[in-house]
């Protein structure tokens, strides 16, 4: 078993180099019939870096299930193709307005905003045709294909991503903060978490019960992924400037950490994450990396 | 066999009816998962009225390969949620930065940039989770669905309106203008409103040869109409002001007026329309509706 800190390592050592090489081909592939420039801002923001945390977890969620990675790819492009598209159009100047990701300009920086919400557009509907067809060219049956692609939608819609979004960014949406900071949570973040842990699995042939534990797995690694992401918003940030982490350093944006302060945000990340860990343990009493990355999340807040 | 000019009237007494009530039923049903003003906005452009040629074309093609209109009504909706998401978003200020649109604010007058950004999206993703899970429970075998889902994620995509709203905006993009104008016309307007037929006729159990005739009848029939709307937006505003019809009277945006003059756009939309109606003559020997609808097209321009 791997001790929890590699976990993610260890996942990205099995998945991630085939996972960006099959993205770069994708990238790179001509297409006579996609305009150079649209082409160039989606493939900018696609090749941007990151984590790739969704379509890692979408491809060992299918291995779990008895699908090989080269199978399940489809559905793990199509997960990134959507957190890519709601990425460049949260960096919006009518949304965050951010001028920076991940240490690059945004996607409207570089190529304008009218690019730049035709590339979220565009990524958004190649995700469903892209999983659609090549994920039935890979034998998936139609029947698991359907119900994952469903999912997907669901989760990049107006129930899932749009509406977490909306939350965090229109006013009268809001509610009282420590409820809210949960739903944005579970709307803008754990529902894709989810989908890509579910739409993995189900690709093989795995009764419902079990899925249920994927779905439950996949509800709290993501809550406790962005306990996490606002805890280390906060001490990074003023570690990087030789500061005390502080209740209130959040300003305006509500987090767990404004709506907690640190230490109650630290006890519920170790808190959804060992749910996280706790629902995947009747498919594998004896470990699983997926167990030891839900666990690796809390650590990396100590 | 119907006149002409009143084949669209006929077309809307079959299945309009049919087709606003369900959509007004869905924009009113209760769903405590998507935050109020998402669904407000999103329910403000849907009900804004138009046409429905994408949905009626949509019923009309499935009813013709034995699917009737309540069993083909999720794909007629998702057509719209697409067509309706990309007005959105081409009023929006960074794209056309239309006030109006038939005659009423567009969606970010009403609810702001931020909320029309996201209602775009949401009613993206929802054309396909909706379409997806519906089709499933009328009875719509899952190859079938996931082949015209997959022409509906084209349509929408890189290779269809994303596309073409890109080549309408980004000056770069732009090459000599009487290729450019037909290009813009087919990746803006005929794309989807192919895959309206496609899709329907694909719901049902009908031979790639006559799905093809579908195919070509769709693209010329979409040309026809974005030739014959360039027009009437020259005739129709000249006329209003009592002037006479003037070859540049389009400015700067290229349309088939402002590259083939009056009389020559004129012409073409004649061509294309009888293209159309020539394609679906293989089918319908003793004529259609569909036909005559392609032929009342180029009528509208005298």
């Amino acid at each position: 078993m791997n001790n929890g800190r590699s976990a993610y390592k260890h996942l990205s050592g099995q998945y991630l180099g085939l996972f960006e090489e099959k993205l770069k081909k994708i990238c790179e592939e001509p297409n006579d019939s996609v305009p150079d420039r649209l082409r160039e801002s989606m493939s900018y923001s696609l090749l941007a870096g990151g984590k790739r945390l969704r379509p890692l977890l979408c491809l060992a969620a299918a291995e779990r299930s008895g699908v090989g990675p080269e199978n399940a790819m489809p559905m793990a492009i199509a997960l990134e193709f959507i957190h890519t598209a709601s990425l460049i159009h949260d960096d919006l100047p009518c949304m965050d307005d951010d001028d920076l990701r991940r240490g690059a300009p945004t996607n409207h920086k570089v190529f304008g905003e009218t690019i730049a919400v035709l590339a979220g557009d565009a990524l958004l509907s190649w995700a469903f045709g892209y999983s659609l067809s090549h994920l039935r060219e890979r034998g998936i049956p139609d029947d698991r294909v359907l119900r994952a692609v469903s999912i997907l939608a669901e989760a990049a819609g107006p129930s899932g991503i749009c509406g977490g979004q909306m939350l965090d960014t229109d006013p009268e949406s809001r509610g009282e903060e420590r409820d809210f900071v949960y739903q944005i949570a579970y709307y803008k973040t754990a529902v894709l978490i989810r989908a890509a842990v579910v739409s993995g699995a189900m690709l093989g042939d795995i009764p419902d019960s079990m899925l249920r534990c994927y779905y439950d797995y996949g509800t709290n690694l993501g809550i406790a992924f962005q306990i996490v992401d606002d805890i280390l918003d906060v001490t990074s940030t003023r570690e990087a400037l030789g500061k005390t982490p502080r209740k209130d350093d959040a300003q305006n944006k509500r987090t767990f950490v404004s709506a907690y302060g640190l230490e109650e945000a630290k006890a519920l990340a170790v808190r959804e994450s060992e749910k996280a860990e706790r629902a995947l343990e009747p498919l594998f009493p004896e470990g699983d990396l997926l167990i030891d990355l839900a666990r690796s999340l809390a650590d990396r807040t100590n």
